[in-house]
């Protein structure tokens, strides 16, 4: 099977922006506060807001999306983190019931209630929630809350370590994904996402993490920024560092997904990632949505990419599509043999 | 000739470093303020200073770099604006020392005294002193002098035209190079250089600075941070923002060095990148100082990648290593064609 390990809900219906218009309204004047956090959605509509992610999945031969919130929607840096928590709780139980409609074609993956400066512990509650009430197999984590203002520490600070904890516990892998920019330097998908998946491995490479962590698995998405191409920057500046190499010290739990939009791209990534640390996404519909000129196809149809590459086998290829991902997602690799049993 | 368009001086002598101290203890304590700018460092040490780059030059087969101050040295986010352009005017004259010592070897290109939130047309002085009286050839920018915090405008922003105006004046390109990072999320040559390069890549994908700037040259450092690499999704996103293609919208302005440190890094360059873009360079002695123990050879000696790229016929190579150079630095041919005529 061919499971896309990276899909945001970007096709929302109307009613949850104009809910989201109604509670940042509400933080300059309280009558505007949204009554409930009801959206009065119904579940045609839910369904029906999701026929591009189905069509495009049947159209390209893909069986099963990880589907989370709209990555640039999470913008925690606004309002208050109690915005954060109803927020997050609001698009994650769209995510579930999407998720239990099309259970053959979703399985969830959460946003977190995070706020610049507080805590990620507070996040703990909703992580819970979504996992052990929502079922969710796995979680994405904003390294940069403060939306391009890189005002929290890094990743390998102590201040994230509680919901490292927890994620162990849980044993569910966190896709190390920012949210938009409110820093005009940044657009969002063009620079803040492909930025903060290359400070997010450098910070790796400089601390020790996943020695505190031995189980604790971090997805960095977008083909992991720029760090492919720079493999041999990235692995020299370890070896200056004195830390050890990257494969021994990072391999085991940090991996790369393959929405990076062309061939070339891909190639390279075949040729410096180890197999078992390559998951097959799309980001679709999400980031870029047209067609290439040069391929007639879209750019974020990355099936196409992963299969024209002659350096894998048939067995490689089923490791990309599914087999990495059941390893790395062990939540839902326990949801497919429990339906296939 | 091989011209290696990125050179750092990271091999400064001790006396630059301890002027530095007592120029920031200054700003605390005037009494420590550095009695003199004249570092009292000879002839002799200078030349002696430069003694890696000129063996690394030697044993590479490279005959000119061009050569500027330390880019994390900069750090144009600390102290002030006078600070920062008596620092510049240091950095830059021991450079001019350098290349008058060692013509065959150096040219210079110059530091910017900028500082945060303060108008680059400060700036112009000291780029035309080092066009004009040092005769440089290029120039550093920093896209984000706040040294991590891009609290800046992005460089399509009216705020940098004066600069702009001057450099197509004086027919000079700027590297668009970051500095030191102060901000912890940011590793700076790990993060923050290639999330620079990448940011202002994008910046110029949104904004329409050519049509103003029809003669402006930018190189973007590190192969161009993460573009080559997604490089689809910048066409993608250019073309789903209704921006002319890259090549039509960029092309003719900005160009990329080779400062990426393994082979299939450059061979994705060769893939993606138009060979007039591609300008030699290897940034040595800079980030990455160590010896590839999968090649046996240094990770920063970026000739032996691109003289293995099969696409790249002898003629494409001379371009890589001379042509483009010396058609983006318009100067450095004017000073070649003056010393073989």
């Amino acid at each position: 099977m061919i499971i896309d390990i990276h899909g945001h809900y970007t096709t929302e219906p109307a009613a949850l922006h104009a809910f989201r218009d109604k509670q940042l309204a509400g933080l300059a004047d309280a009558a505007r506060r949204p009554a409930s956090s009801d959206l009065g959605i119904s579940d045609e509509v839910l369904v029906k807001s999701v026929a591009p992610q189905l069509k495009f999945q049947k159209e390209r031969g893909g069986d099963l999306t990880i589907f989370s919130p709209r990555a640039g929607g999470m913008a925690h840096h606004v309002g208050s983190e109690a915005i954060s928590q109803q927020w997050s709780r609001v698009c994650n139980d769209l995510i579930h019931r999407i998720c239990s409609l099309l259970p053959d074609n979703f399985v969830g993956a959460g946003q977190l209630p995070q706020f610049p400066g507080v805590s990620p512990k507070n996040c703990i509650p909703e992580l819970e929630r979504i996992v052990n009430e929502l079922g969710f197999v796995g979680v994405n984590l904003n390294p940069d809350p403060a939306g391009g203002y890189w005002t929290d520490p890094p990743l390998t600070d102590r201040h994230w370590y509680p919901l490292y904890e927890k994620l162990c516990e849980l044993d569910v892998p966190a896709m190390i994904h920012v949210s938009s920019s409110c820093n005009p330097n940044f657009h969002h998908t063009g620079a803040h996402y492909i930025n903060g998946d290359t400070t997010a491995f450098m910070q790796l490479i400089q601390g020790d993490l996943f020695k505190d962590f031995p189980t604790l698995r971090l997805v960095i998405p977008h083909g992991g920024g720029a760090v492919p191409f720079h493999w041999g920057r990235y692995r020299g500046l370890a070896q200056d560092m004195g830390r050890p190499p990257l494969a021994e010290h990072l391999l085991s739990n940090v991996f790369f997904d393959t929405c990076v939009y062309h061939l070339p791209g891909i190639e390279l990534m075949a040729k410096v990632i180890p197999l078992d640390n390559i998951l097959f996404a799309s980001e679709m519909v999400g980031a870029v949505k047209g067609v290439d000129p040069h391929t007639g196809h879209h750019y974020d149809d990355t099936r196409r990419y992963v299969d024209q590459v002659k350096a894998w086998s048939a067995e490689d290829r089923h490791k990309i599509f599914e087999g990495n991902a059941r390893r790395v997602y062990p939540r839902l690799d326990s949801l497919l043999r429990k339906r296939t049993s």
